[in-house]
């Protein structure tokens, strides 16, 4: 992962494979891919006392998985996840739902938990409702390969469009200790900032309190897969939970310097695989990070998005042209009836916009910087104080291809 | 024009050229465009007391002629319309209004009118200031080749990336008598419901007061030009211009049958050149159009959009995919927070989706059916009362060639 957006604190290391204490996880094929690769997870702390949290997505049409984890888990304590890909079991009505809970029943069973505790994730296809067989066999197959090091295998199995995983290890060095995090995360496509469609599992041997685990993956996300966007859509199934087994015997008080430096690579953990989420956006081939300053949170929340998500703009960014005046177009279109707007816009640095009239600039020297693989917006609205950013992925021949020709 | 969604009144017809009586009209080609072809446009009304209404873009980021038309015209009195393709003169500054004042002056002394009766309309790149010796050699040009039968020549030179010309022209049987309206339209890209980039100019010689007339255009491109979508993306140079120059000699009073009458006709012609705008925006090969009722009409508004505004859908569009779970994802992502959602969901009739859960239906003969130009989407949310529509082009290959590899 080398982005200059996103770096690990100095406390922050890559670590050596193997999920931190107290997990073990597993990743098969179970059927439902038809190209028969590996299609169902299981994740599991094997500590009593681990504490959790979750987000999920906020689309009015929620999945059953997501339903279910809602409706009928302990999300505080949650101690297992089995999640599969090649079918997002959204869309499917009572006997969705129904389907999600033997899922999550014959996991339990598998693992010898209550179901309660035991979370659902899904993705895939929409609409079509998940075959009962596979599951189950999978999840005995998936049992029998629980291993200490099987992140890697259970970060695969959740793949859908991915064209490449998405995992991260660190360990943290705290005041009180070293812990690590682990992560596995799933998304290439139906991503919006809203927050980004996606699966992502996260995994430490801290010991955390419930309210601490709620406070640090609300924040975390809010600042990495609230911020992406691949093509503005919000999926029925997004979900991310954090697991901390507390394995290490190293406990994160509340507003020590544990927390700070914990969450402070959490937030990079989070970052770095929102980053790589965009990056392998369908068909992507470049990446755009806008910033938009101002005086007013909403307008400036509005603004970043509507570049972030303006077809115009990716495309422009695909094809490598600094044309900023895509930029201050989907500006003004979303903030309507505000004319005039005296909007700033630079590119990689170079101003090319100011108070809503075009700047001169070396023209052959900005269709250099946005030939490279990131390229950076700033939009300047006006008054001071509100700030906020997006990062986002061009619009390819390619994606296209991958949302035409299969029924994804 | 071969819609099952647009007709003429039976008491309209198509019109064999020539525009209604006391308007001439002129294209010509001046420089602007690199192809050389025609790009200023001149549209002249010969009778006092003309009668004018207009609409425009409601983007933050105005184009210069949308500023100038605000602040410095009649726009109940207008007598002339002077456009130009190649340069949309926005994101300007100063200077930028200052050229299309001097556009407008120019047009004005060349046809004898008062600039405030001159409305000046730009569409083209953004960001570029307007040269001005191209502008006023064409419509120096343009008023030697002024003619009754000029309207395809206007309608010709306000092109972009449009592949055909969109122009109507129709006679009107009302009880008082005939009356003729013509219409040319042009847009392709950055065509968003709110209302669609585009420029349209109609004219007619029915006498209307200045009410009428404001009043008529105001809810014609409500239900044309504000249901329409490319690509989601308001431009800032939207302007819709009607004019009614009376010279038949037939006065269209308020609430009249005359009124009623006209009314329906100048709908069939807005939608028409609506329709033919989606059908032609950028790269497109099929045509959609969403329907959505429900008890709401913000929810059902929003909803629409969403759907018409969706890579996800419009490429399934394209792939002639009938993958109704985009359009529940669609329509899920806008509508946060409000599941357990009942949608249903019909595609060319045929039910998919009933209670948010998918519907056994005949998949062969459905891919059929979306493998047609035009194909209809339902979505029936809670509720009674609400209703709306929006046509859309789908997202293909040339979407992304054509705006990744020009500048426009």
């Amino acid at each position: 992962m080398n982005s200059r957006w996103v770096s690990l604190p100095d406390h922050a290391a890559d670590a050596p494979g193997g999920l931190p204490q107290g997990f073990r996880a597993a990743g098969v094929a179970c059927g439902l891919k038809p190209s028969g690769g590996p299609d169902l997870g299981l994740l599991v702390s094997d500590t009593v006392g681990t504490v959790s949290a979750a987000r999920f997505t906020r689309s009015g049409v929620l999945a059953a998985p997501v339903i279910l984890c809602q409706e009928r888990c302990r999300l505080d304590s949650l101690r297992a996840v089995v999640a599969n890909a090649g079918n997002a079991n959204a869309a499917t009505g009572r006997r969705g739902v129904d389907n999600a809970a033997r899922m999550q029943g014959a996991a339990a069973m598998a693992v010898g938990l209550d179901p309660e505790v035991v979370a659902v994730a899904s993705t895939g296809v929409i609409g079509v409702q998940l075959p009962d067989q596979p599951i189950t066999k999978g999840i005995l197959a998936a049992r029998g390969e629980l291993a200490p090091d099987g992140g890697d295998a259970f970060g695969e199995a959740i793949r859908t469009t991915d064209l490449f995983p998405k995992t991260a290890a660190v360990d943290v060095t705290l005041p009180s200790g070293t812990v690590r995090v682990t992560a596995q995360a799933k998304g290439a496509g139906m991503i919006s900032p809203n927050f980004a469609t996606m699966l992502c599992f996260v995994q430490t041997d801290a010991a955390l309190a419930p309210e601490t685990a709620d406070l640090l993956l609300g924040v975390c996300v809010k600042r990495s897969f609230d911020r992406i966007s691949v093509d503005g859509q919000l999926s029925t199934n997004d979900t991310a939970i954090l697991m901390a087994s507390g394995a290490s015997g190293i406990r994160i008080a509340p507003e020590s310097d544990d927390e700070l430096r914990f969450g402070e690579a959490l937030d990079a953990v989070l970052r770095q695989l929102a980053l790589l989420i965009v990056r392998d956006g369908e068909g992507a081939k470049r990446v755009g990070r806008v910033v938009v300053n101002g005086g007013h949170q909403p307008t400036v929340d509005a603004a970043a998005r509507a570049v972030a998500n303006s077809p115009l703009v990716k495309a422009a960014l695909y094809g490598g042209d600094p044309n900023w005046g895509r930029i201050a177009q989907a500006v003004g279109g979303v903030l309507v009836d505000t004319a005039p707007l005296d909007v700033d816009i630079w590119i990689e640095g170079v101003q090319v916009c100011g108070r809503g009239a075009a700047v001169p600039f070396d023209l052959a020297a900005l269709e250099q910087a946005v030939a490279r693989e990131e390229v950076e917006y700033t939009v300047g609205l006006p008054g001071e104080g509100a700030e906020t950013e997006v990062f986002f992925s061009d619009l390819s021949h390619d994606y296209v291809t991958i949302n035409a020709e299969y029924t994804t």
